[in-house]
């Protein structure tokens, strides 16, 4: 199986994605894309008896340091990329030098922002080992850190120089894991490219078995998805907030549940569900729709019911602290039809709270 | 006296730079200028006491929220950028919020930092209040902190979205302190506008008696030449580089004596006319524009000799750890002629050894 590259059209921040299996082995395939200037990989310590063997010998002699951090998305903070500056200036990193983040979502954001930030600047690649980092987080910019009061508070809008995404690499990912990187998968097919969501639930159960070619084509897919709505919309100034279908609803289950109960994906395949939901009682996508898309998640393996517990005016509250809360109006992603997303700040309290009555009464 | 504006091209962050005298109490000039968010000011305990109180009245409702730092370059840390992001959590400040930076170039570095990494980046409007800040720090999108081994090692390219240079604060001005920005004001003209040069040698008593209309022209013609050079190389890649004439001398100076016996434009200044005797010995310059150019210097009360105790070999050492060393190898730059500087890195190790010989012997 051949490599599969597509671009990124970000003028002069453009980028490729390159897509494959055993890519990481494969230097000849992605070193022409890094600076001329000494390599330094940043992963973390589940990663790293994985993958970082065959990073070094990829790398050879440009390899200057390698900074293993602890794993954990409690570790994404201030002072865990303070670590990586130090490690760089004791490395004698110069401007020249390229940050490899090898890992999931929480070392390609750190990574990226030291890299972001690092003597103003230094060429940063991103070269994710899960699904979700793979169709998700390594595309887009998006770096940062979180700080006690808030998710991703601190942070840049910085692109890679390249992204390097070795399915092969998905092969050791627990099934959990992999089922909260396929909800992020479906979600393109909904908000933009309605053709992605009818071979998705064709070819669900060649994913589900993890069959090389049918990754590859989830992964491309969805990294095309996501680079022509980063394209449009680089600082999420309008359209790039599609990109969030199911994420306010998923991001207070996530809140109520103090990260405990849910992977990111699984809040957000719930989410998903709701956004469906209310979009239906608002008259823009049929019940049968609603029922088809809860059967796709339910096929993933994803979760599809809220958690107990909880009331409506609960609930109401987690959603409005959500950062993309604009002057005090709640937006929400909905889908117009499938395959188009709109973002809306016009749904009726009224409807919301039946919605959330249902939910949370119901389970 | 009528306000002077003047643009800094760089497309969708391009930007104006307001010079005036009394602008900080004139909104209509600037507000214009802000996002439709919140203001936040960041200023410190020097400046707060003689300004804080105009700001306040001209921002009326707009003000969020002060965060009045310590004064003091040693304060330059990433601890004290992670309390503004403190504040601007605690005071729920969102992405449509202005940071503006009220002081000198440490206020402006640091909350221009602050502002590029703030939910990945929120508006920045400089309000400079030193000569420096207004003639070099505050245009071109330089922001920063210092590291424990190096300064400025982190920060970001983030340009404002606008500058409001208000001669009025130079009357406060220590005069060593007013002297320093001179330094800087005194480069442009050597490294890219040689009327500008003249127009100094000439008009250097109306500066040094701070008369208002010579500051707002030595203002408007030195940011004016530091926006034609940003915007030729906005991210330091070749051209930029310029702007560090006499820097790379004037950096071991002030490593060598601890940052405490030399403000930066002094050490600047001391740095410039070793980079034009260097210049001079290259065949490039005359020695009467050396000594024209020392005269100059001298007659802003700014030093001209290089600090006692150090031998070239020390000096040589201190000049290496220049952050613009590339790949090893020191690049300087020297005058071709007044008004055209050059960065090379050419220069044979024998003729600076001389200079240095020179210059640390003779004092």
């Amino acid at each position: 199986m051949g490599l599969v590259s597509l671009d990124v059209e970000l003028g002069d921040r453009g980028y490729p994605i390159l897509i494959g299996d055993g890519l990481i082995g494969q230097p000849e395939q992605w070193l022409p894309h890094f600076s001329d200037g000494v390599v330094v990989v940043v992963t973390n310590d589940t990663i790293a008896p994985l993958y970082l063997d065959t990073v070094r010998s990829a790398l050879g002699g440009r390899l200057r340091c390698e900074i293993i951090l602890a794993d954990g998305e409690q570790h994404k903070t201030l002072d865990t990329v303070a670590r990586i500056y130090d490690s760089l200036i004791s490395h004698r990193c110069d401007r020249k030098t390229t940050l490899l983040a090898l890992g999931g979502g929480v070392v390609g954001d750190m990574t990226g922002f030291a890299a972001a930030t690092y003597q103003r600047g230094v060429h940063f690649v991103q070269m994710p080992t899960t699904l979700l980092a793979q169709v998700d987080s390594s595309v887009g910019g998006k770096t940062g850190v979180n700080h006690p009061q808030g998710k991703n508070m601190i942070g840049a809008f910085y692109q890679p120089r390249c992204v390097i995404a070795d399915i092969g690499t998905l092969g050791t990912l627990p099934d959990r894991e992999y089922a909260a990187g396929i909800a992020e998968v479906i979600k393109y097919g909904l908000i933009a490219d309605a053709p992605f969501d009818r071979w998705l639930t064709e070819n669900m159960p060649r994913l589900m078995t993890r069959e090389p070619t049918a990754m590859v084509e989830a992964v491309r897919r969805s990294c095309a998805n996501k680079a022509a709505v980063v394209a449009e919309d680089e600082r999420e100034g309008g359209r790039r907030a599609i990109l969030n279908l199911g994420h306010t609803f998923g991001h207070a289950i996530e809140t109520a549940t103090a990260y405990t109960q849910y992977l990111h994906g699984e809040a957000v395949a719930i989410g998903m569900l709701m956004a469906a939901d209310l979009s239906s009682r608002l008259g823009w996508i049929s019940v049968a729709e609603v029922t088809r898309i809860r059967a796709l998640l339910q096929s993933a393996g994803l979760p599809v019911t809220a958690p107990t517990g909880f009331s409506t005016a609960q609930f109401m509250d987690l959603m409005s602290a959500d950062k993309k809360v604009l002057h005090g109006q709640l937006r929400l992603v909905l889908l117009r039809e499938v395959g188009e997303a709109i973002v809306t700040a016009a749904t009726p309290t009224a409807t919301l709270e039946a919605l959330l009555d249902d939910w949370l009464m119901s389970t």
